[in-house]
């Protein structure tokens, strides 16, 4: 298959892009590096120092037959995209190409215009290209658990049966996001949803949960093909947090009660369940939407999963709660269902199996480690 | 009351900037011209020539004591808009200022574009001027009835009670926009019902039906404050094209099989409804959500509604089934909910009993009709 992976420099992007690539299939990395720029814009880096998108390519490509193509450009740059397409009219398109921190979004205006301008607009570009290019292809386009918020209600994936007055209709599941980043995610899904409809396009709509761990069995093959591990305020995630945490003798900081739930999976099983999604294309028209994740826990739950995880290094962890800089429930029902992957036959790693791995990671990494850029700094309602 | 009308411009704003200039509120009237740019573009304008906001504006001073000031700017500037907020510190904001059309917005990419990044980004750059600069300000959002689509149960007003799998929740009403247009205004309110519920803003987001008329008290006072009579396939709502279409010996040309409904209100009416919800301010943190209109039909008891009238003036009209140029549902179940309005007093006027002046007029003015605009060309799935 031809394969266009847009936003490939990421941390998903990468590896994805490597695990196609040694399958077999041809394909085109694209990114416009605006996550390094960012990471400048907010003092922010990787632990690991991450190569860029073409270095990391030229890197595979010496190794390995089946070459990696790499394109630079914005998808805000409509020319490039429809170019892009022409060109290569790809079966599959991968779309991580999207700024991914909800911290980031939250910043101030600048940044909130900036995320739903590139991740919207980029998006609506794409729909575009793919509707004059390549109108079968099949869209995987990477959204996220977030967008449903918490309601008290079992979260369906992507649609809900509902029935009012006696009457019933099935219809998009009605999201609650909560960051200016989660709301430009509901507003791509909305224009997918939308082209599929009218235009007959076909796409697949991954509402993925937060992703830990950086090894796959292609990084593995050389340190230089390593993914990003951010562990800062903007795009570090929770567990990547923690984990530092621990190792440095820092409390693992819960913002607020600890209460809240949220979605994990393996950044192994992003690319089992993209895969998966691969495989299992929607018709003409049609826009799947599957909920991708293998466990939920809530921040109190998952600190003491590491906790007890650090013990057997004889690191000794506090946990502490800190003022919440986020708006959102810190008690609250929550009942995602992930039945689709699943049945499709995913296999589920296991959070609680991975986190000493990335401990010993960790501790012989330590001396890179920034501390001053673990405090969260930016705050959902800050006047 | 300081009160900024955004989009003063525009067919709703105008009429409404003289209406609360007369009720003695202070009124200041912004706009970008966008629109102006737009019927350049397609090569569209309205029936009768409308004179500039300042030069409206400039009528309105001469023969009334009460000024409206005029304010012309992009609210995709953002130093415009905090400008402008930090300025006046409005009471109250009445924001019409988006790209209007759901045709257009289908036109291509370059309109699909412009559509949501006019809209969003410059409702969203207000959102943040009105956090810095006057957060207990009172936001009036103009939004659609559109957006809601033509779902198979009851639509009630911006939220709705679901009960799902022995649990329930409140939670906004899930909608099904079909146009590019209707997607920016789903977008929109998503990011004021954020606004309001992170930072504390209040806001009232009216879901709008197809206006219908151009007579107000305050146009009436002179010809030249006129506002937009629009029949073409890009501005025109259907009301006043199957007028058109009357008093021109051409059939009511029905997209489709006219079974679908619609919602209506006066322009009057549309004055009354804001005058309301200006007057029932939601809480601090409340997104207040309304569905604006006085009465539904579906577009064939619409066609016949026209005929009938039409006979009063010797019109012979017949209706006529044309390829339908949407993506929509033709023959659904619809019943939108308009409570809240009613409760607080809203005197309805009634559609069957303005036709004939709408008729009367346009037989004045029928030597200005150019009856190549009519014709839909903007064809939601062409490829």
């Amino acid at each position: 298959m031809k394969i266009l992976i847009l936003g490939a420099d990421g941390y998903l992007g990468w590896p994805t892009s490597m695990y196609f690539s040694e399958k077999g299939h041809q394909v085109i990395a694209v990114d416009n590096y605006c996550k390094r720029k960012i990471e400048l814009d907010c003092d922010v880096s990787p632990l690991i120092p991450v190569r860029t998108l073409e270095e990391r390519a030229k890197i595979w490509n010496e190794i390995q037959s089946n070459q990696i193509e790499v394109k630079i450009g914005d998808l805000q740059n409509y020319r490039f995209v429809y170019d892009l397409l022409e060109d290569y009219k790809p079966d599959c398109i991968i779309h991580y190409a999207e700024q991914p921190s909800a911290p980031y979004s939250m910043r101030g205006r600048k940044e909130a215009v900036f995320t739903q301008q590139n991740n919207v607009i980029g998006n609506l570009n794409l729909l575009f290209a793919i509707k004059a290019n390549c109108p079968q292809t099949h869209l995987i386009k990477l959204g996220t658990m977030g967008a449903y918020g918490t309601p008290n209600i079992d979260i369906e994936e992507g649609y809900l049966n509902i029935n009012h007055n006696g009457r019933n209709d099935y219809l998009p599941f009605p999201k609650s996001p909560f960051s200016f980043y989660h709301l430009s995610k509901c507003a791509d899904s909305d224009n997918i949803l939308f082209a599929c409809k009218s235009w007959g396009l076909r796409a697949t709509d991954l509402n993925q949960g937060v992703v830990y761990g950086i090894e796959t069995d292609q990084t593995k093959i050389d340190k230089k093909l390593n993914t990003s591990f951010h562990y800062d305020a903007v795009f570090g995630t929770i567990v990547n947090r923690f984990c530092v945490q621990a190792t440095n003798n820092l409390p693992l900081t819960i913002y607020g009660t600890g209460g809240q739930n949220r979605t994990f999976l393996n950044i192994m099983d992003t690319l089992q369940c993209v895969e998966i999604a691969m495989s299992n294309p929607p018709e003409i028209s049609e826009c799947k939407i599957l909920n991708q994740f293998t466990e939920v826990f809530n921040l109190m739950d998952l600190a003491e999963i590491i906790q007890r995880e650090s013990k057997k290094f004889d690191l000794k962890v506090n946990i502490e709660k800190i003022s919440n800089p986020r708006v959102e429930k810190e008690e609250h029902y929550y009942n995602p269902k992930n039945d689709s992957f699943l049945k499709l036959g995913l296999k589920k790693r296991k959070l609680e199996d991975f986190i000493n791995t990335q401990i010993n990671f960790l501790l012989k990494e330590n001396y890179q480690i920034k501390l001053d850029c673990i405090k969260p700094n930016i705050k959902w309602n800050k006047s």
